[in-house]
């Protein structure tokens, strides 16, 4: 969850134009959950079911999903469900007694990393591994730091939210510099330019005491508002992280697993070796599974030092759910079809978008597009994308909104979105910006 | 997962005695999980399918699970089951849009609970839950610092662990007292006693300027050894917090859920009211479910200033089996079933270990019991509890340690264990002690 959510598509209990039950329900949810709890839109969504792309309302409404990457292999699927039905009736322990799923599967897994990238660690949630991460950089690194950027989301506990400026104040030992982008460049290699604020972040850093232990980057920059800048981008940077002595964590929790259309990973297109990924949302379609791999020195080193236990990482159900995932994803060819039907989606939507004055940019890499709006005086035009997403729901279509100032349409289908359904998500968009 | 199995029980690669088919799965194993992942035991079980206290192994060979305390409505039970496929084939989406069944668990759990805890959040597991009451603790009161018990453990992320001193060193914000153990307190009034720990141990980290924000305490101290103390031995102790400006945050992850036989939470027999309590490991039979129940204006003011959002936490096929479990537990009386059937526990365990001369205590609460061992120079006999967890593998009945000095057994049933499986659990204990 980023910005945008937190910030400027939620809803504080506004309740527009709910059905009696679903008003209730709704006022029953504020009572128990709290205003810590919003909901997306001006007049929420009741989802009670779903297939592929589509989510159906609790009144029969048809919703074009175009938002939720976490049920990324489609919404009830049906191969993830039996797996996850007829495992949950034999075993879920701890993972301390052999089992075979937890073996099979992150073998599977290390053999889409590189050689480096050999040691698996499981988690419940994408903040878990990043915090892992963090805590393991600072074990080995004997330094504080953290180098993040600007509009970063990486998760929620206290250690992983402080390195989170779009979920509240960065902590004092978190430098957040820019995102690898080509426009902030002003025409020197981008690469190059990122570098130096890398090395900037790290000297500051040094300065007040605290060290770098890591460079912590999501590989799309999603809370940024997407940002698939250019392959190699981001070497130069990692290396200069590295001549400070820190490690390198690629948070692939949004764009792992897929999503980016060219490879599993993010970081691959980068050309760069982490000392650990992070991944988690799309890895079981849903059920809570995330994980770490990382270089086998670092993780085993911390394992004997210290000790890191997951009650239910790892676990036979969890297993059996990302097993079916990764099945579906290899046997589907959705890295292909992510690229593909990617391009078609950024295509359809700067065709439609190229009609509005105010949409300054359109983004995007694999199933992960941005559409960004600017006010005539250049100034970031958080309305316009905050209204568009709303009407874009009573379109019954959704998507929400991304980026540092949240002036961008965060688009992010489940990988199996057909191109009809694209199709559908271009008229909508072409009348909901027309109104 | 505390001291026991860290430093004492795990097994970093012996690999005795298993079928060539398991010394394969292991080495296997340990060359992609590495000895971060330990396996109990000197000789490991491969456990593949289970039913109520029952275990199977991948040879047949049946276990009685006397440990396991995630699995408490019992391996594979078939109404958690149900639910979980039911729900896996319809939706499970993140929590911003409506949806009944988080509104109807929230409403059920704080319907189990104090008037003042209002505010329901979900999380993935434990650690979570407890990152995020200090996390808010830390917000609401301006401090730092929290209060522990010595061997005390409490979760795996940065913060949690740095408050866990089993599992490694805790930080400089943090101070580690002893539990309220009658037999600490040298005759006088174990609450009052274990208040002066705790007056004592806030004035400190007020003297070292992190100020106190929280007291964090497992309600039946289970990785110092479990200790039940007596009913009310906490009341002072908190009293006394408060007035150093700390909040209480009890952690139920063990105790809660009716583990302890006298109400569904641990902290109700000390006659307290937390701030926050914490709960996790049974809540859905083991779904990674976990949560927190706090005060709606700690909870709420949170929320509003920073926020919180756990993608998977709450999600519908997660509460499904947290209702399920829920329903089972108040059908099956399961309060009142694991008070009697403790009682049975605990007694056949003390007339067993009555002609044993190492064994110096035994105690417990409900289905949680342990039996420390002492040497006859009165040093702690770890030695002889790790040994005679290892016979009782041998028995095929599966326990582990526990305590500071990991000198206890840890007997820790699913809460559906039934009286001719204490049977069989007693007559085991007795041959592993007579061997």
């Amino acid at each position: 969850m980023d910005l945008s959510i937190f910030d400027l598509n939620r809803n504080m209990g506004i309740l527009e134009g709910l059905s009696p039950q679903d008003h209730e329900l709704a006022q029953r949810r504020n009572r128990v959950l709290g205003p810590a709890a919003p909901l997306m839109y001006r007049r929420p969504v009741h989802i009670v079911t779903g297939e592929g792309a589509w989510l159906f309302g609790s009144d029969g409404t048809k919703y074009l999903d175009m938002y939720n990457n976490v049920a990324s292999v489609g919404h009830g699927n049906a191969r993830v469900a039996a797996a996850i039905s007829a495992q949950a009736r034999q075993l879920a322990t701890h993972t301390r007694y052999l089992h075979a799923s937890i073996v099979d599967y992150a073998e599977r897994l290390v053999a889409t990393l590189p050689a480096s990238l050999n040691r698996v660690t499981f988690t419940c949630t994408g903040s878990e591994a990043n915090d892992l991460a963090i805590r393991i950089s600072r074990m080995q690194t004997g330094a504080e730091g953290v180098i993040v950027t600007r509009a970063a989301y990486h998760g929620g506990t206290s250690v992983v939210a402080a390195c989170s400026p779009s979920s509240g104040p960065a902590a004092p030992w978190v430098r957040a510099i820019e995102p690898p982008d080509p426009r902030l460049a002003g025409g020197e290699d981008v690469g190059a330019w990122w570098a130096k604020q890398v090395g900037e972040a790290a000297l500051s850093l040094e300065a007040a005491g605290y060290g770098v232990a890591a460079l912590l980057i999501d590989t799309i920059f999603s809370s940024n508002g997407v940002i698939p800048s250019v392959p190699g981008a981001l070497k130069a940077g990692i290396e200069t992280a590295r001549q400070h002595g820190a490690m390198f964590i690629a948070d692939e929790v949004q764009p792992g697993f897929a999503r980016l259309g060219e490879d599993l990973w993010g970081f691959l297109r980068h050309d760069v070796e982490p000392d650990f990924i992070t991944m988690g949302k799309p890895m079981a379609n849903g059920m809570p599974v995330a994980g770490l791999v990382g270089r086998s020195d670092l993780i085993d080193d911390f394992g004997v030092r210290e000790n890191y236990f997951n009650t239910f990482g790892g676990n036979a159900v969890s297993m059996a759910a990302a097993i079916a995932v990764l099945d579906a994803i290899e046997e589907e060819c959705l890295v292909e079809r992510t690229g593909d039907i990617g391009r078609q989606l950024l295509n359809l939507t700067r065709e439609v978008t190229s009609t509005d004055p105010s949409v300054s940019d359109v983004r995007g890499q694999g199933l992960f597009v941005a559409v960004e709006y600017t006010s005539e005086d250049g100034s970031p035009d958080t309305e316009r994308a905050v209204e568009i997403v709303n009407r874009m729901r009573e379109e019954n279509i959704l998507i929400s909104t991304c980026g540092e100032y949240g002036n961008s349409l965060k688009i992010r289908p489940p990988l199996v979105v057909s191109p009809e359904q694209l199709v559908i998500f271009a008229d909508g968009l072409s009348r909901a910006q027309e109104q």
